[in-house]
């Protein structure tokens, strides 16, 4: 299955009163993560955009194992689980600085055209490896 | 069971480059629509705070129904669903501005002190009604 | 001069490591009391874009007098201090619950049209009083 | 004069409604480009604060000369343009993917202690070259 490692480092304006990550960037993660795995295909989804195909979001799942803090280092493992011609579901393991298992998420998309119309998106995207 | 409605308009820096509110931000929204229900019962997540007790989410889960535009006036619904000693866990159904779903969502929150051990919320907050 | 006055509340999302509110969101705030000063004139920010004038920020001056804390309900008085027919400049006051000035701001507005072309914003809009 | 470059790729949940870098941000990548300055040094920000020392900013400026694009990798140069023992100023210079300067801005911090009281900063910060 396609995989891949993308590392972000945790902005002080995305912790929170707690001192630590708040919890709804790890969406904004996810997202960066998936978007550095099309990348490393030698593509990049401004380009699948301006061709006319958008991804969007139908589904998130995430569970926070352990938080992280201001200034982590985190390494994101992107793994695409599942693909059909008009869906992608990715899942994503967060570790921290040393290894901990912070954050387990999933997601699914969805390839739409402009008008939000459910379209195929092309074959080279649901059939990477 | 417990439940109320908090009114969200969206915000140009919340939408994103499809014009659209940006999923990550559902997730803002459901913690402010579930502080407001707690200010409904006469209190605020603040003073929980300052008194010790910290309500950290464990697990989330979105479903993306419709999308949601820039200066939409939103209804988030929300309503607790489970209670224990020490977990929390609340519904939303957030509603656009002709009252179509455009997203419901799902978050388990636990009680814990300052160095982050679990430890039971006050009663009056686990036995809401 | 026009003003006028929009209240937000501090959302736990929106406050960073040292429990304040993070210095970029008065920049969100800013620009929610100028679209609710536009509201007030009997027109919103989406329609004006959607029949082609978009107003590019072109300056801002921030100056932090007091912290503002989570769940703080602050007041934004937003004056209009000086129009073009192609420029708009806004001023802010944000004050804290009990009254006090946490931030003072500046805003200068550019209308452009869809491809970024400065063009003359609707007469109605630079005279407004 | 002390400075600095760091390189930060625009996210999709950072562009707005008009496809571009929503304004706001340009202070978290400036936040983001000081810290990494700081790192450079030696040291960082974090630990600073688990010292006691607390880096908050009084007043912000920024000129937006053209956008930047969802996907851009920008780059920030840093620089260090005034000390005191309690205040720092820095500049910061935006230059998007084929090197046009983006935007302009200017920040000043002071040095307070974890009451919000004024102190004088770890003199090797206030010297720094």
């Amino acid at each position: 299955m396609l995989s891949g490692e993308t590392q972000i480092r945790v902005r002080y304006a995305e912790t929170d009163r707690m001192g630590l990550l708040h919890h709804a960037n790890y969406l904004v993660f996810f997202e960066q993560a998936r978007t550095d795995l099309l990348r490393s295909l030698g593509t990049n989804y401004r380009d699948l955009e301006d061709q006319g195909f958008f991804l969007v979001i139908t589904k998130v799942e995430v569970k926070y194992k352990r938080p992280a803090h201001y200034d982590d280092l985190l390494t994101i493992r992107t793994t695409v689980v599942k693909t059909s011609p008009v869906r992608l579901e990715h899942k994503y393991e967060v570790f921290g600085p040393t290894g901990e298992l912070c954050c387990e998420g999933g997601t699914t998309l969805a390839c739409v055209n402009g008008d939000g119309k459910i379209q195929a998106m092309p074959a080279w995207l649901s059939q990477a490896k």
